[in-house]
């Protein structure tokens, strides 16, 4: 590490470093930044933005005493390197290395382990009614972006901050990007602020900038003090928040630590909620990023000089597929619409976007809006899709059910991402949606097992006339058994192999395992059927019917156990046969956990869900229940 | 019905009234309500509160070409009336009857079937989405409470809806309530608005006002007309809506049908989304739910002279058992604080807060934040638990996820009403929490059997340090089986009674059904064991496996099959018992669709969770099982 950064080697360290130093230790942990996160990937332009906020907060709080909350957590790698965690740098997002978000078990200084969005303010709140009970005197902050702002969560946070009595400071870290770029009447808002004259309230008067408003002059602001309603009611870019009793503060340089610094002491002072609002450029200080801040939101191991990928992936992934498919769709279907809460890149809309932009809606980091939103216009006769994350789609649960399934309205959910999803750990993986969605009544649930199913489910999909789930993984999609296509039919699912006296029945992406393992166990001698769910609402019940006469079932799926595919399966089972089942189940899925970072491969080896660990179990099984058949 | 009401046989007629028969008419509406509703209960005060505002929506708008969203739905009676269903009144949220809310069945003039909060300006936004790109010419308007709004999907809806760029109405209609007193910053900035000068832009001018405001006079009006922002700035009661680019008409008498035709109408004319505040009063006209409108927000039968219940409620309530024990808790440990999202009344906290005050925390309808401000709260060292609607709980699905769950910390969740909830129906039944909670990692679900158990599962709850749940019904609290006290004890169940060749795995209440059902078998010659399950997660594997020596289990729990607790035992039967389970299993619960509206006992019997239906599905299981025993 460079001169000034290797004098950090933990928290408060940075409280050693001259002023003078500050511009040259922001330089260095961008060099620090741009040089590991090129080598491991991971998030840069957001944490090449809160540099000197980062060190304005470290300067002007004490930890661990005081207290920092991140929003969605992405942007805390300055965090992380000012509390002595440059190490973890080497091995940052990796299995078993350094997470890429707050982690509590890492640092005592990162109170909350997060990953969505939107949290920080509620959070935050949290912790000063805490601090209020238990009469302690910490200084507590949350960091918001102005994409997370956008979500309903931080409003409620916001809602209730301002009826705080005791100080809590809320920076608002805006620079008019969520992944890509803002949207909505609030965004409107922050963009006319940045662009008026800045006015910074620090120190309690006015009237600087009262005087500078054309037509009311000097006479005129001494009469305006007397009414404190009406000073409010001026030009303060502020009011939006100053109405919900929230005092703001700003727009504030957010690549100067000293005024920023100042103000946030200053917030600290002040009883009840404090906004400051400071204007960051994400990507700062590299070019690249600078110029595409959208794709080096996160990225993989980059060449420094150009910006460009080290390795291209390979192959087509689901959602190149979904992006194409949905495309073709929308050129035969003139009233199918597509929605993304923020992520047209990263969903896969990006093409749809440019080619039918009058049907494309980004409703901002708003899923629970974004699902609302599409039961109005499925009510009024258009056919919407949500291409949205599984684990993001958390957030509209109660929205599928309530908005969109007690009404049967023909809502398509394309869930990118279920299942394993790899390095930004237990806040990210897709691993609970076969859960969380196929209880719901009136919702199909559907799952493909290659690339050219996506595209038919996606078709069908829109054929049922009712709400209908496709859940699909991140990464490479699978392009073999395409000569296994027999039409798709609700609640029935195809049988790929029918020899032996195993049947695996398999979800989506563990159709290609279950295949590969049957291959494998053929060449042992042991013969086992292979059938391809496709659905996990409603159920194939003649499936099981047919699957309880194999003297073993193996049930495969990238989810949760509890209250997925393979307790369906249990349950049919006993229900069908009346007099009990026989045979041997061995439900093969995720365990009750939450599902630490690491690359997809590796997680499914961990875990058992690779074609190797599959054979095992079934191996061990097979042989075990040979042995010990009783009740 | 009196003159002018019955004169109102469907949509459209309130058109043929005269404008001078308006207040006449007014009153007949408030007649027939009380008098209907004191007969059947219902919502009262909300729909006492917007009779005008429902008239004038009527006379600005043409249904069915015109499209008019209600937020929650409870306030729909008065549209109902002016839609030609007077006489479904008379089974007012009766099995089989109308619905107290909005349903598609029952009118072309409802949109969409609601009943949960903030959904409104969503799903209008979709709505005119859809009218733009089938290039139609309908009105389009929402309906939301100054309650509704302070949830968050509400400011998602508002952030999307200041991008409009055709007509959307946004009829506020303000009461300073939810179901008891508004919160919030938001709450307070429309309390200043209602006592402000009223000011009312109908006619697209501003001067007027500004000439008011004393320190401005006509000559700076001249200046400021120039300059559009600065009009904008300058005190405008709506800058906050003004702010996100929807454009504000109000503060409007909302009991003024004229007026409000007129700002309808003229809000109707202006392209993008205008808010029109109205302020309504709840209860209006009707004296008793003027002076408690919270009380007389649903109302079972009363008395029309005197407002009280007809019929005093038998006995506690699992929320007067909730209420008392948290309060005995609170006492002795003063770390510990209660949330409620603006329901203190229904959720049994009322004591709680008159009690502690500084530790109670209403946080407005916001369920979302109410979580992650409780993992703020735990995350400070104090020990929340948040009293909620099993119901209104699906909204914060990820919160307990992602905020409680993955940071493991202790929060408890009180979930009352949960399984059948009775009258509201498909939007308001708590079936579901057993399957969208009990496959999250970290988190202890338990049902009690009884009072005095939910009382043990509270102070047990508190002791575990992890996140739990308890989930108890609506309705009286079960005071028998006292005698069965075994201490508790995480993922063990209780034996009530062992002997038998049946075994009955109940859940909750259920438990009652249960014991009852192996009484009336035990007098017929079958003997059932009877087993408190108390814990959905984790679930006690050792009961499964003695469950398993029986030659038939069954599983009883109020809630959907899918996912839930008989799922998990048939999962756990074929897991630990190898080769197979050769029993019967039946599972008790309910299908795989949403549950339409009657009273506890008639949903019980129709799904067969009474104890005469129980007990006729285990004689028929067994009697078969018998005969039919083959795989």
């Amino acid at each position: 590490m460079a001169g000034v950064l290797k004098r950090i080697n933990k928290t408060n360290d940075i409280k050693n470093i001259q002023p003078s130093e500050y511009g040259k230790l922001a330089e260095e942990i961008r060099g620090f930044l741009i040089d590991h996160v090129s080598q491991t990937g991971g998030h840069l332009a957001s944490n090449l933005g809160v540099v000197e906020l980062t060190m304005a907060l470290h300067l002007a709080m004490d930890f661990p005493k005081d207290k920092l909350v991140w929003d969605v957590g992405h942007q805390c790698y300055v965090h992380k390197l000012l509390t002595g965690r440059a190490e973890g740098f080497d091995n940052l997002r990796q299995y078993g290395g350094m997470s890429g978000f707050p982690k509590r078990a890492e640092s005592n200084t990162d109170l909350f382990d997060t990953g969505h969005s939107s949290t920080s303010i509620s959070e935050a709140c949290g912790l000063v009614r805490a601090r209020e009970l238990s009469g302690g005197r910490e200084r507590i902050a949350a960091v918001i972006g102005d994409g997370a702002l956008t979500g309903g969560l931080a409003f409620e946070g916001l809602n209730n901050a301002g009826q705080l009595k005791s100080n809590l400071l809320i920076v608002l870290n805006d620079n008019n990007m969520s992944i890509s770029e803002n949207v909505g009447g609030l965004a409107h808002y922050l963009g006319k602020i940045r662009t008026s004259n800045r006015y910074e309230e620090i120190k309690g008067g006015v009237s600087n900038t009262l005087e500078k408003i054309p037509f009311i002059g000097e006479g005129l602001v001494r009469q305006i003090r007397k009414s404190k309603e009406s000073i409010k009611q001026l030009m303060i870019p502020g009011m939006f928040f100053e109405q919900m009793n929230i005092t703001y503060i700003g727009p504030i340089d957010g690549h100067d630590v000293e005024k920023m610094y100042e103000a946030f002491r200053a917030a600290f002072r002040k009883n009840g909620a404090v906004l400051v609002h400071v204007i960051t450029k994400k990507g700062k200080g590299y070019d690249c990023a600078e110029h595409d801040p959208g794709r080096f939101h996160g990225v993989d191991a980059f060449d420094v000089e150009t910006g460009k990928r080290i390795k291209e992936p390979g192959g087509r992934t689901y959602t190149d597929v979904f992006s194409e498919a949905v495309v073709e769709l929308a050129a035969k279907d003139r009233s199918l619409a597509a929605i993304t809460a923020a992520m047209p890149g990263g969903t896969g809309l990006a093409l749809f976007q440019e080619k039918y932009p009058r049907r494309f809606f980004d409703v901002g980091i708003a899923e629970e809006h974004a699902v609302s939103f599409a039961a109005g216009l499925a009510a009024g006769g258009v056919h919407p899709v949500f291409a949205v994350y599984s684990t993001f789609l958390q957030r509209a649960y109660d929205q599928i059910l309530h908005d969109v399934c007690i009404n049967r309205f023909p809502v398509v959910f394309a869930v990118d991402r279920a299942g394993i999803a790899g390095n930004d750990g237990e806040t990210h993986q897709g691993i609970y949606d076969l859960s969380f969605l196929s209880h719901i009544p009136n919702l199909t649930v559907m799952a493909p097992k290659n690339a050219q199913e996506l595209k038919k489910m996606l078709e069908f999909a829109f054929t049922i006339g009712g709400p209908a789930v496709i859940r699909y993984p991140r990464g490479k999609a699978y392009e073999g058994l395409e000569e296994y296509d027999a039409p798709l039919q609700t609640g029935c699912a195809e049988w790929l192999k029918e020899q032996g006296r195993i049947v695996l029945l398999a979800m989506g992406n563990m159709v290609q395992t279950a295949w590969e393992a049957s291959e494998v166990l053929a060449g042992e001698g042991i013969d086992a059927a292979v059938v391809n769910a496709r659905f996990a609402a409603p159920i194939d019940t003649e499936m099981i019917r047919r699957a309880a006469a194999y003297d073993m079932i193996v049930t495969l799926e990238e989810n949760v156990l509890r209250g997925g595919f393979g307790e369906m399966v249990a349950a049919a089972l006993l229900d069908n046969t009346g007099g009990g089942y026989r045979g041997g189940l061995l439900r093969i899925g995720l365990p009750d956990k939450f599902m630490e970072q690491g690359s997809q491969v590796q997680l499914r080896q961990c875990y058992g869900l690779d074609t190797e660990s599959v054979v095992r179990k079934i191996k061990e099984r097979w042989h075990r229940s040979d042995e010990d058949n009783r009740v």
